[in-house]
Order: C-alpha cells, then sequence, then structure tokens
C-alpha cells in the first residue's frame, strides 16, 4: 500500500514534485536585428504541452519577466520570457525605457508586430511545445507588445495583460484578434486612465472580441512588480492584493483556455 | 494503512463528502410586515461558521435565489436566501417586478435598508453562523439590495453584485462601507450601461473603497441565470462563459474574504 499512498500524495499535492526547471537561451532574427530571449521548461516531461510567451516592460528582458516565466514553469507551461529590443538591450534610466518603447508602439507597429511574431514563431519550432496550445502575457509595454500579437491576427488561444497600455493607432485591427482577451487593470493608473480604458472596451466590442476587463482598486501602473515600491502617488508602485488577484484569474483564464 | 488512506482521500477530495444540507424557514419583521427567507446548512458541521447573505432578483424570493443559497451551502457556507418582499410575495409578471423593485430602489431607501439589515440581524443569531464572518450576495435587483446593505453601514466583510444595479441616490453614502465588494458585470448590459459603471467607479473611488469591478465581453443582464434564455438581444440573457466565470472569482474572493 505504501507506494500506492505515496503517488496519491505525489499527484494530489504538486508541491511535492516541484519540478527542476531547465533553462535556454532562445535566438531568433528580423532583418539583421539578433534578439535573444530565455526559454524556461520542464524537462523531465517530454511530450508537446502549452505554453505562454512572457512579455517584458519597457525596461527590456530582466528578472522581473524572467521569473514571472520560471513560475510559469513551474506551472507546467514552457515559457517564453521574450525579448523585442534586441540581444542584450535593456534601458538604465527610465528616459531611455520610454524612448524605446515609445519607437516601438507609436506609428504603424510594423517592428513590434515583426519582432513579437519571430518570437512565437522561435517558441513554435520547439518540441517541447503544442504550437496550438500558445497563450501570451505581458506587463505594461509587454502588455501592449502581447495585445499588439493578438492585434496582428496571430494564431493565440489568448492574450493577458497586466497594466498593459490599451491604446492602438489602429483599432480596426482588434478584428484579426483569434483568441480571448483578459486585462487586468490598476483602478487608479494614471499612465492608463479611464478614457483609455473605455476606448479599448469599445474596440474590443465593436470587433466582437471574447475580452474580460477587470478593474483593482487602489492599484496604480505596474502593481504586479515588487521593484515598483509602494508609493502610489509615483503613479507606478506594487499592490500585493492585486497582484495576488490578477495571477489567480490568469491561472483560470489559463485553465479555460488550455483546458 | 487502509483508514488513512480513505481519510486522506476523504480530505483531499471534498467531492467523496458532498454534504446533506439542511433547509429552514427563517421569519423577521420590519415594522408589522413578515417576511420570511430560506436558510441552507449542513448540520453536521455543528461550529459556528461563515455566512453568505442571497439577494434575489426583482421578482422575489423564487427557486433561483434558493439554488445559489444551495450551492453556497454545499461550499460549507451557511447561506440564506432572503426576502426584502413580504412572505410569499413574488412578482407574476415583469411589469410587477419592475413596480416593487423601483418602490424600493428609488427615494432614499430606507425601506430597503431597514428590510435588508432585517435579514442580517436574524442571520447573525443563528447559533450556526459566525456573526463576524458574513458577506453577501445578490443577483441583478438583489446586487443593489446587498451594495444598499453595504451602503448603510452593515457590519459586514463583502459583498459580490451579478450584473447588478449600480446607481444610487446617495453615492456619498458608500463611505459608510466596511467590507470589500466585487462587482461581476456583462459588458453589454443595456439596463446597467457605462455611464453607470462609470458613476460607480467615481463613487468607489471617491469614498476609497476596496473594490474590484470585472466586466465580461458579449454578456447582457441576468447572466448568470438560465432561465433568461438565450437571445441577448432582448437584454437579458444567459451566458454560460460569464457565469462561470464569475462563480469562480467569487469563489476566490471568498477565499479572500474569509481566510
Amino acid at each position: 500500500m505504501k507506494p500506492l499512498l505515496t503517488s496519491l500524495i505525489m499527484a494530489l499535492c504538486p508541491i511535492f514534485a516541484l519540478a527542476a526547471i531547465k533553462t535556454e537561451p532562445i535566438q531568433y532574427k528580423v532583418g539583421d536585428t539578433t534578439f535573444e530571449g530565455v526559454l524556461y521548461y520542464d524537462d523531465a516531461d517530454s511530450a508537446p504541452r502549452r505554453a505562454v510567451l512572457v512579455c517584458h516592460e519597457w525596461w527590456g528582458l530582466n528578472d522581473y519577466s524572467k521569473k514571472r516565466a520560471e513560475q510559469l514553469a513551474q506551472m507546467g507551461y514552457v515559457a517564453f520570457a521574450v525579448d523585442v529590443y534586441g540581444k542584450g538591450v535593456q534601458a538604465k534610466t527610465q528616459e531611455e525605457a520610454a524612448r524605446m518603447a515609445t519607437a516601438l508602439r507609436s506609428g504603424d507597429r510594423a517592428t513590434l508586430r515583426a519582432r513579437i511574431n519571430a518570437a512565437l514563431t522561435a517558441l513554435k519550432a520547439r518540441k517541447e511545445v503544442d504550437p496550438k496550445k500558445i497563450a501570451a502575457i505581458g506587463y505594461c509595454f509587454g502588455g501592449t507588445t502581447a495585445l499588439e500579437l493578438a492585434r496582428s491576427g496571430a494564431d493565440i488561444l489568448g492574450v493577458v495583460g497586466f497594466h498593459a497600455g490599451l491604446s492602438t493607432p489602429n483599432p480596426a485591427d482588434a478584428k484579426n484578434i483569434k483568441g480571448k482577451v483578459l486585462i487586468c487593470h490598476g483602478g487608479d493608473d494614471p499612465f492608463v486612465p479611464m478614457p483609455e480604458v473605455n476606448a479599448f472596451l469599445d474596440e474590443m466590442k465593436a470587433a466582437k472580441v471574447d475580452y474580460q476587463l477587470n478593474i483593482y482598486s487602489d492599484a496604480v501602473h505596474t502593481f504586479t512588480n515588487p521593484a515598483a515600491g509602494n508609493d502610489p502617488s509615483k503613479g507606478s508602485a506594487y499592490n500585493a492584493q492585486a497582484d495576488h488577484r490578477s495571477f489567480e484569474e490568469m491561472k483560470q483564464f489559463f485553465a479555460e483556455l488550455f483546458h
């Protein structure tokens, strides 16, 4: 009976079976520029499986999106912390971050689309990944990136944007969105104010997108990232309740997408 | 080893331990009027425990809110399907329902407050209930009722409104709200349009209420109730996805309230 009991505990209590996560840099190119993301997965699992692109904040690919990718890998996903700035490119100041993000989110967004689609193609090529079971998530500018992937018509199951920039120069592109959308938004976000949220709702409704919008009280921009500090008057700050709730809601959304 | 295995399965898999739910009519009075709700609870559990008031749609206390109360009792709560119309009073037509609901939600709302607070008092008096661990939920007009209970300053942990009427003649009363608020709203609800939702957000923000607002695409009024049918063009219709998601989100919210 003992082995059965052990198996039962292992099956019912995933905490006893914490995976050893493998980390692997993955390069991809758009034109002459090389990008490098990091793949996280449990290599004890050999079957092609569900996967998530994790899109970085305006700082570039740093420890924050890597940590989120690792969290997802612990949950059984192949998680790809992508790079849309170029291999090793990270902003050192707020001004530099704003300049780099603005360059990609303004204009026709063709460059941003090409880069995030190249990341998706690289992910789909992996033997660990079931190419029909991919979602994308993103934080701040990364939420905009994940939404842009969906607006480009990419064949993904869904997108989650956390304190994402929601505006687009091309609202009619929402008609290209194939998957479902979940937006987790801080009710006091000064960088994504309610007129932008309402315009986004209008965009989603006009294109009949399957969306959900969650608005959290007392949360400003960057509410999921402890590095944003604890002073909401700065416009960006961590909010433990909104972080916890939005992560749980993402899990429930994924359970639905990847059923 | 066998008894241990059985206990382990019982502990980890609540489905093996589906409760036998006791049903009990409970009367309470406001002035000369008698009201009668129905209490649902598992009488195998003898300790005072967490409890939920379930507030009815504008039809009055009918099978729908009773079914929801029974669901909550199966989940371990003492659930009270309340009555704010009077013992046995149910609307027979849409016009009658509209008239009865409007009479209570217009004006100063003192009558509605008195009735829902009388229901809360009756629930608190039960030996099965921990009076410090009570929440309220409501559907349509019942969501308005649950919010009115909070706006009256009642000592409850939180409120969930499903396709709730959000407006109030007294927005300043939001300052009385002691618990947390979760609103699950249909993005295409013609009876609770976006200007009403935005006014509610302003009300919550001005009073620094701990709120969350979830908006579901393609959902109109009454989206949790299969009896509303499947034609959204009527303004009320069932939406399985929004029903499922909002119920899961309520469970997560309760896990936080009753931790």
